[in-house]
């Protein structure tokens, strides 16, 4: 799956502007994009006009690294004074994007005009230095919107962790990288061995896409006369997926979500909590019930959720939606080129942990065939029209209310690198993927497997989800719980199957 | 002195509220102040109108303990543990104040509504701790808007600072309290001696000038009949003070102050720094050049921000004018019910500094005598009219370029307590207030006196003056000069003095 973390349609944010630059880069340089308007995409600015102090557009990573012997505060200080030399800074990092201002005009700043030390910040936890103290930190930076005067990136070490650890935290408007990418810079950016030293920072680094293992992102150009065509051919997919509603089919049509506390007024402050699971785990499940890790991570997802309404008697009685970002690029292009919404169904009211699995299978397997029956172009614009109602959220006061909402939440499964990887010498042990929020989605669910791991990041409205943690636990419990009935179900006969997993789900109630 | 950190009329902000809820609090009340028009006062609702992402409208302590052996991170941590459970919070801190609506109209939230560990932060700095690492986190801190719809106050208990100390960080909306409650607030919730334990948290404190040794602010009505006549001595005061401007008196008139380089768009970062002078070396100083503390305190800010436009060229050629807040409460009044704002010649254009400090001194002797001979509603009201200049920057895009300062930056001397203060046993070893800025003023330098001490907080717009802590290395260097040469005067005559000022003036070019 090739998929931002926020799940949207969108390319490589820097690259067609790169091209207007070479070979004579001035300081403070304007960059328009207009030339490029041929392409039906969603333009960098989009995200600038979507952006709200209550809904900031930035998306970030938290990684934990533990050092093999080395005090963790002394690593850290020692990245933190090689980090701040490094002023040589690419030019994505150094862009300024105006808001609100369609196309969207790039300022590129010089490199001696960004000061490193407002971007580089380095930060400590207070004792004991837990999850907790970690967790309101991260917290805290995540809730704080970006200076979009300056162009739009932090990086924080955060040093003090428990058990000789340390912490990068690293944020990053949407209008400048989207997860996938910077998922990969990050992979580029960390050393796949313990010897290596201190490697370059992500803002020195160019296009990930160069040096990425995938194939250079295909662009898909969509001349003026077929407008008509695609046009033809989205409310052809639009009326498949309306009359999917009137049937039993698994598939989903849009605007079938039910109303649920997650669909609320979205606040400034963020709660953020962290879950990580063996993917080995995920693997066995999977195939011990012939699903896929995906299956197995959206059910996971649900009975968390499905735990977490029913504490606060909030679940809703129509099974829950969720939106899952989808590559829909065309065979040999770059997976994140082209990325569309898929919704799955999360059988939230299926009581039954398997039967629940088993539902959002077939609703996934469903859309996945929907989808390859579409031409490509219609996908696109139809992942564009998907967009129209959190549009119209963000901008439109009062809309939360009035619009229906087109899925639930966002679940997004973003690829990392498999290897271990290293960072002056100290192993990663989590990388955890911190999302946007929509107006009226107070969750987001973003995960990220890397080196066996599969890791996950919940961002949520803090005033909507004030103990979004609980999510966390819930969601781990909800694997032991899928093991302890798969598995048995697996060797003793479906009949016990079904028996241990609703005396499991009444013990919750 | 009874003055504002940011040196504007106000009273104390919730008395009056308060008084339409006696017996009968409830939930997210509406408390309106229309009843109270005939007072010709600045509303409450005025610091929120002003307030916008570039100028928040904040003010804040930076409080330094140093624990008598037991270790800083331990002492910290049980005031924080201590502080958590305080939710029996005072009304004034849990009121929300509606953004740009007159009159205001406050709600009142219930104790259970307001979320202690929102407003309670435990932070800590990275090694090494010192004055670079706490500097960068109040800057950071300081920048960041108060969530608004929350009650607007933050408290952040800060270990990790070298010597084995720690910090309080208390920030709060000017809507809800001025800089000299707040100052009277912090001494009555710390204790007098080192053996008490921990005391009550601030927010549960009520009025402060209930128990204030000062007598109780007394109101001022103005009735509807004799506003013409106050306008009228108004502009007759306005106009003594236009006559000034063309004759050589000492006396200040408005709109006089030369552009520098403080007086530019404000953005939102802030850059704050700390000084520390002896009291008794500033009041030996005084005594020597027969001036007072506050000539000898405003000739070392001179000095400093001389020295510093120097540096990068951009010193006027005409003396720059600080506006520094002044008590105009009429006799028996509580020091703060009234502030006015008086314009001193800072004589920055004078290279000798015992002439400069002569200057300063003539200039503010003359807007004393000034003020004694305007009637007190003339001087509310003009001290109003005063405000209109950062009203209009605040609000009219553009502003900042055409009206022109009415003084360059606010200089202000907040009243603290005298004796030695303690919290938890740990001894407050600095009290370093940090204040709002306009727009069109980049820098504001205000003063706590505390036990001793003089301790001097810089707030600073981080993109205008980005070597903020340069003047405070400065302005502790101008004091060390003037006592070079004004006890060297002292002794040795007037020729030697001027000698010596010019030889270290001419070194500093």
């Amino acid at each position: 799956m090739g998929s931002p973390m926020c799940g949207c349609h969108r390319p490589c944010a820097m690259d067609v502007a790169d091209e207007f630059t070479v070979g004579g880069r001035v300081k403070g340089e304007i960059v328009s994009r207009s030339q490029e308007r041929n392409h039906l995409e969603v333009d960098d600015s989009f995200w600038m006009w979507l952006e709200s102090p209550e809904t900031p557009m930035h998306v970030a990573a938290l990684a934990i690294f533990e050092p093999d012997g080395e005090p963790a505060t002394v690593v850290a200080k020692r990245i933190v004074m090689a980090f701040r030399d490094r002023t040589d800074i690419a030019s994505r990092f150094r862009s300024l994007l105006e808001k609100r201002r369609f196309p969207r005009r790039a300022r590129r700043l010089g490199a001696d005009d960004v000061e490193i030390d407002f971007h580089l910040r380095h930060k400590a936890l207070p004792a004991p230095g837990g999850e907790l103290e970690l967790a309101q930190l991260i917290s805290r930076l995540h809730s704080i919107q970006l200076d979009l005067r300056r162009p739009m990136w932090e990086v924080h070490v955060i040093e003090g962790l428990e058990n000789n650890r340390f912490a990068v935290y690293i944020k990053v408007h949407h209008a400048l990288i989207n997860g996938v990418d910077a998922v990969r810079l990050l992979g580029r950016a960390l050393a796949t061995d313990r010897e290596s030293g201190i490697p370059d920072p992500v803002w020195v680094m160019g296009r990930p896409s160069r040096i990425a293992s995938v194939a250079d992102g295909a662009r898909v150009p969509v001349p003026r006369s077929s407008r008509v065509r695609l046009l033809a051919a989205s409310v052809k997919a639009a009326n498949a997926l309306r009359k999917a509603r009137r049937t039993d089919s698994p598939l989903v049509g849009p605007f079938v979500a039910p109303r649920s506390p997650l669909n609320t007024v979205v606040g400034p402050q963020r709660r953020v909590c962290t879950a990580s699971i063996d993917l080995s785990r995920i693997k066995r499940l999977a195939k011990v019930s012939r699903t896929s890790v995906n299956d197995v991570v959206l059910a996971s997802c649900s009975a968390a959720l499905r735990r977490y309404l029913l504490d606060s008697e909030g679940l809703p009685d129509r099974p829950m939606i969720a939106g899952c970002p989808v590559s829909i690029a065309p065979q040999g292009a770059s997976p994140d080129s082209s990325v569309g919404m898929m919704l799955a169904n999360l059988a939230t009211d299926v009581a039954d942990p398997v039967d629940r699995l088993q539902a959002i299978s077939r609703s996934v397997r469903a859309a996945k065939e929907h989808q390859a029956t579409v031409p490509h172009g219609a996908l696109v614009a139809y992942s564009i029209l998907a967009m129209l109602p959190h549009t119209l959220r963000q901008l439109v006061p009062g809309a939360v209310e009035r619009i229906p909402p087109m899925h639930n939440l966002i679940i997004s499964n973003v690829p990392g690198p498999q290897q271990p990887l290293y960072l002056a010498g100290a192993r990663m042990v989590g990388l955890y993927p911190l999302s946007l929020l929509f107006q009226g989605e107070a969750l987001n669910i973003t995960l990220v497997s890397q080196a066996g791991r599969m890791d996950f990041g919940f961002t949520a409205c803090r005033s909507a989800l004030p103990n979004v943690q609980r999510l966390a636990r819930y969601l781990e419990d909800a694997v032991d719980e899928l093991e302890a009935v798969v598995e048995s179900g697996h060797s003793d006969g479906p009949d016990r199957r079904v028996r241990t997993a609703r005396a499991l789900s009444d013990d919750r109630r």
